[in-house]
């Protein structure tokens, strides 16, 4: 969560809570007269405070007391354990800073004005959007409103907003290149229907890489971003079977319902038959039924990313938006046959 | 979400708003003099309000404008597949009844006066605990400060609140006839080395019934209740393998890392060699990998009674507490040898 680069910045409540291992309120409570905090508490704040020679900013006391704690998380696809890890992650280091996270769903069927008209009639501190919808407008009334803004893993919104995104196209070059190296060269990408800002991102630059290597990419666009969707697509991809002999999914969870589609429903073995590559590595991705090769974004990165984000913003409201790039890594595991 | 039993309630705006097919804030916003609300909407509220003969509750508006919309939820784990559908499902009815859901984590390294100051800050219209801690005190602060209360699938907390629970007992039993009906005579059961209360209830409930019908049961106490916790668990099925021919799973999570170390680690054949039941009935029992034999536990059902308390709660502040219960049913796939 620190930043090497750039002036040094001022010493805030955040450092002398990370310091003292408290939550930033208990910090808070510490230099507001009169609040409850154990003894214990307090001289581990007085000693952080005393070695990180801070003094309570004033002026930042009396801006935090017109907002509330509490920091608007927009969500969606709980069921799908990418996000519910990521939520977790955010959610726990939300309380570990001192804020109170609020969980709003941002599905396509959500209504904007209500979403925005809790984020705003809450006094929110700021608002993480991890979800597709719904960004434009979301954004131009958190700014309207001086509230903080963190858009993770989507398309740039149009408005000056803090942005943290995974380089999917590393990741798309990265599973292409990998099944190369394993002797691939008949190649298939599978996605949903409805490809979101970052999915479609990844399909794309692995077709970029392949097409300038000389290789042709079969797209299969088919069903939902699911379990159910990936199992659907193996049913297709068994179809033109002798078409293909390497498929990159793109996300882990399409991948393990292609995974058991080709094996458990049209007796393909893999990888000896055909090779799978996922991109995530989401727990399952683990799974000894699975063992998917895969590329790797961690959650942990996009999550301090994204509250390092939002943290310099209300500490330092006039920085310019920052775009913040989380890398990739290829996690080799059994469905590709290695180099 | 309807009670056929108990006296005539008082139509209320739930009522209206699920009729018209809107949500309750619109319900709301209809009759709210110069509230913003399409005419569209407007129509179907006011022609449902007719057909079930609804008025405006000026006593239960004002009280109502005393509360905030938030409804606080109290969770944990939500890297569990059973958690996070739990929560996603609880969000969207939330949602859809016009609250707006606070996710607070309830780990039990929690800050338990910190969780309960969040709640009252601000006025939480409500709270759902569905994680084991801080039971005890925020029941007792939240009746203090007359604020509803549903806690699901915990232990009695001692003081008057509303619950659900699913029937562990009848789930237990049910997978243990199961394993006998499918041939099994030494039998284990599988539970994190530190249960729940509603995880050692379903493993106690497996035991007595098997007590009762003579059947000896090893109790296999291992690891978290996980994956990984199934996993190592597995390692220790194998140790004993000569005594085990059926073991119960208390939990899917925990089933999915058996059958993975049953089969990959120490190249058994389930259910030829042993046969395996969870409960819960998550997403990934059904996946073909696993086609687990499970006690199913509606995580709708859950969530509609959930739901359904709080707002009778709401309504009609001086109804006894009361206890729903959730019935559970077999689901029978590849990890038994059926009957």
């Amino acid at each position: 969560m620190s930043d090497a680069s750039g002036p040094r910045k001022q010493i805030n409540s955040f450092d002398v809570a990370r310091l003292a291992g408290v939550s930033r309120s208990a910090v808070s409570r510490t230099f507001t007269d009169g609040a409850s905090v154990s003894k214990e508490t307090r001289d581990k704040v007085m000693e952080a405070a005393r070695r990180l020679g801070y003094r309570v900013n004033v002026l930042a006391r009396s801006l935090h007391k017109q907002k509330s704690d509490l920091v608007g998380v927009v969500a969606a696809d709980l069921d799908n354990p990418f996000r519910a890890e990521q939520i977790d992650l955010l959610t726990q280091g939300l309380l570990e800073l001192g804020f109170r996270p609020i969980l709003l769903r941002g599905e396509p069927s959500a209504d904007v004005a209500d979403l925005i008209g809790s984020l705003l009639q809450y006094s929110v501190a700021g608002v993480i959007v991890t979800s597709d919808t719904p960004p434009e407008e979301i954004c131009q009334e958190c700014l309207q409103n001086g509230v903080p803004l963190v858009v993770v893993n989507k398309r740039d919104p149009g408005a000056p907003v803090d942005r943290v995104v995974t380089d999917f196209e590393a990741g798309g070059r990265m599973a292409l290149e990998h099944l190369l190296d394993c002797g691939c060269t008949r190649l298939a990408v599978v996605t949903p229907e409805r490809s979101s800002y970052s999915i479609n991102g990844r399909a794309l630059a692995f077709e970029q890489a392949a097409n300038a290597k000389g290789v042709s990419v079969i797209r299969i666009a088919w069903g939902t971003q699911s379990y159910e969707g990936g199992l659907a697509a193996a049913g297709f991809v068994h179809r033109v079977r002798s078409e293909i002999d390497g498929i990159f999914c793109t996300a882990d969870y399409l991948a393990l319902g292609v995974l058991d589609g080709l094996r458990h429903v049209h007796g393909l073995k893999v990888p000896r038959d055909i090779q799978v590559i996922g991109y995530d590595d989401i727990p399952q991705a683990s799974w000894k039924a699975y063992d998917l090769t895969t590329v790797a974004q961690s959650r942990r990165d996009l999550c301090e990313a994204t509250l390092d984000l939002l943290i310099q913003r209300l500490e330092e409201p006039e920085t310019p938006p920052q775009i913040r790039t989380c890398g990739v890594t290829l996690v080799q595991r059994g469905t590709t046959l290695g180099s």
